[in-house]
């Protein structure tokens, strides 16, 4: 169970008329790590988001927002994948605020299942995000 | 425990290069038929969702995305909220894909709790959210 | 030049940290406008906005925000298309706040281009869409 | 006139079903840029994009798409503003498609124009935002 981690900082785009990042934001950050995670391990993103045949849709995600954040705070984002099965993985995410002191933000988690995209039948994980998940 | 349900169009900004909705975009739409909900009931959205000192921020997410979706494809989302403590409820949703036959095509929880927005103490739902919860 | 309208409230995720809707909001807000004025003389939007060998896109955009907008704000926006070459067409948006007093509170242009999506070569607008701008 | 470079990757949340960025996401990337030009120059975000009586909304909005980005792809835009007025500034912005050779994705500005919030009468520029932009 390899972590990546992924630096980032909050915009203004992120938040909502609260004045903090709204909470479907933290999720699209998420997703953001898992591409950052997937790049660092040499899969071409480009391809691997587009329609080949083959799709990872997520099927379930889950999430606790620890933290509010407001534009401007610095984050990290610690990616962790686990197999599920032959054809689905989990990815857990925690979400750390950087200043003043290291904090928890939010932990979150995606379950993604491997399916052709035309029958939509499970698949088995692709070689090379096998190799990632299962290292 | 009313259901209030909220129509919807999907648009191309709710898509991602797979040609589907992005996942987060389910939980921005499920956000916008909670608002609905409360706009039905009298709740100012104006004044409910900038902080007034009490803040109703979401604490825990959960959603299985059970159906693709495309750009021009109609929905429904019913709403149903449910009193969780003094301070706290959730908020389910089931997001129908309307044709060609209805069929589910996402289904979401959202936790909420009540906050002073100084102190963030918790604070009993004020009484008009309490009044939609609590029908 | 026909002019198709569209209605719409402004919801809780359009909005950003200054407590209003999000520059850049607006422009999303004007293309949902455009796909329902597409959708309205019948042009079917999930094959229309993915890529089947001719694309459409955006060149060019310019806009100008008079009035800021809350979350529950109710909106009319004003669609007109206008032949600009063969291979061309522009979309005029005018966005009004219709309350208390209906009032302008963004006009925005969009000018697009027709193209083959292999060769990215100039192609005529589809007999449909060209139907459409040329009403 | 300073030039202030902010870098960036194309994430998956930033595309569409065309299978690329979608146009008003260029506009936001460019916000994030304009906000960590003014963090570079020591103004605390968090405090400058809320509002403490004095705000600075964008007027207006251009932009030229001159080639499409995919998920992956890694930008660089170039961030230089312009006095236009005591109470107004521009902001010029080329974002680059960095690979495989460095070419120009886009050419933005956005108007800005400083404000009382409450009276929405027009404010000369904070000093140390007019010491960024007549730099």
């Amino acid at each position: 169970m390899p972590t990546f981690s992924y630096s980032r900082t909050i915009h203004f785009p992120d938040t909502d008329a609260a004045g903090v990042i709204f909470f479907a934001r933290y999720l699209s950050i998420a997703h953001e790590a898992y591409e950052e995670a997937l790049a660092d391990v040499g899969i071409p993103l480009g391809q691997f988001f587009s329609d080949q045949g083959v799709i990872l849709p997520i099927a379930k995600s889950e999430a606790s927002y620890l933290r509010p954040l407001v534009c401007g705070d610095r984050v990290r984002i610690d990616v962790t994948p686990t197999r599920f099965s032959d054809n689905t993985f989990t990815v857990d995410y925690v979400l750390w605020k950087l200043s003043p002191t290291e904090k928890r933000a939010a932990v979150m988690r995606t379950e993604h299942v491997c399916l052709d995209s035309s029958s939509r039948a499970r698949l088995a994980l692709p070689a090379e995000l096998a190799a990632w998940v299962d290292a």
